[in-house]
């Protein structure tokens, strides 16, 4: 079978190596890509460049970071007496467009999974209870996922506080109804964890 | 708000500039990119550099090619009497895995559009004519797209080539049912275009 010119498969093989690009999509990026002036690949080739150099963890909390230290942790009007725990740094941002937290955060690196074959050593769950022990920390915000594997890794790292640091308030983000939901839609365990979750009403 | 470190930034807007990709596709391929070593990200960037530089429209029929021609314009076992008009050259490409043909090619370069303001002299029809004119073409098959604008162009090449080339053979791919359809989902245009081009059964 006839295929593309070397460098044009080569850039259509590339792109499939990417999550959910199949080899149509690879193929009709590669050929848009060559479609256009060679800047906008060029612009590109050098932004994949700069990426990993330019990017690292934060030293603190793990987010991502331009230098040592990321914008969040650098922020002296962010109090560190509380830290959100979170999954992952785009759970962070997720967090931070909410636009509500005034704390610090600590990214774990992802949840535990007997499934992926993650346990509490891959996780940044060792420096978590540094960063409690050295720092002036009232309170541990667990925002993991409401998912099986972000339940569990919020109950383990709970645990882990209450052993070490018994003194320490330790909470989880509210599970309920999303803002807007329709209540006869939302399903089953939702509700359940709703009013669990209630909160008292003031007038 | 918060935004990511400029590097990321920049890996996240240049994948958003690409069809299909949306702020949170390209934000989910940047970091993907970013989980991984970096060796995954340098490879597509390497790709990338070398994509226009090594691809060139062929000089004979503005297929993809590596040098001066492309591999169906150097194989010498493709006859050079029957010449297929193609919109782009990923419909050559499509054509080639049907492996059916074994003739050559013409890429015209998309199709006439009043609404693109793509006219005549912007599709490769001079290049055509010159061809035709020159090599001993003995038949011309049409295999723009069968659409609306597919359709004009192939008439319009059908009436330019009849005017200086009266002798020539001049054919457009047979539209129809597509094998393996079922004839109660077909539309009405596909059902009138499969019975107007109804061909004879032999036993």
């Amino acid at each position: 079978m006839l295929s593309y010119p070397q460098p044009l498969q080569q850039v259509i093989e590339e792109l499939e190596r990417l999550p959910g690009i199949g080899p149509k999509t690879a193929q009709r990026l590669a050929l848009f890509l060559l479609s256009r002036p060679p800047q906008m690949a060029e612009d590109l080739s050098r932004a994949l460049t700069n990426l990993h150099a330019g990017v690292q963890a934060c030293a603190e909390c793990f987010n991502y970071a331009a230098g040592r230290l990321c914008p969040i942790c650098l922020d002296p009007a962010r109090t560190r007496q509380v830290l959100c725990v979170v999954e992952t740094a785009s759970d962070l941002m997720a967090l931070e467009r909410a636009g509500e937290y005034r704390g610090v955060y600590h990214v774990l690196g992802g949840a535990l999974s007997p499934v992926a074959g993650r346990g509490p050593e891959d996780l940044r769950i060792a420096e978590l209870l540094a960063r409690v022990a050295g720092e002036g920390v009232q309170e541990v915000i667990l925002a993991t996922s409401p998912t099986v594997e972000g339940d569990a890794t919020a109950e383990y790292v709970r645990r882990r506080l209450r052993e070490e640091h018994p003194e320490l308030r330790v909470s989880r983000i509210a599970l309920g109804l999303p803002v807007g939901a329709d209540l006869d839609y939302a399903d089953q365990v939702t509700l359940a964890r709703a009013l669990r979750g209630r909160t008292p009403m003031s007038d």
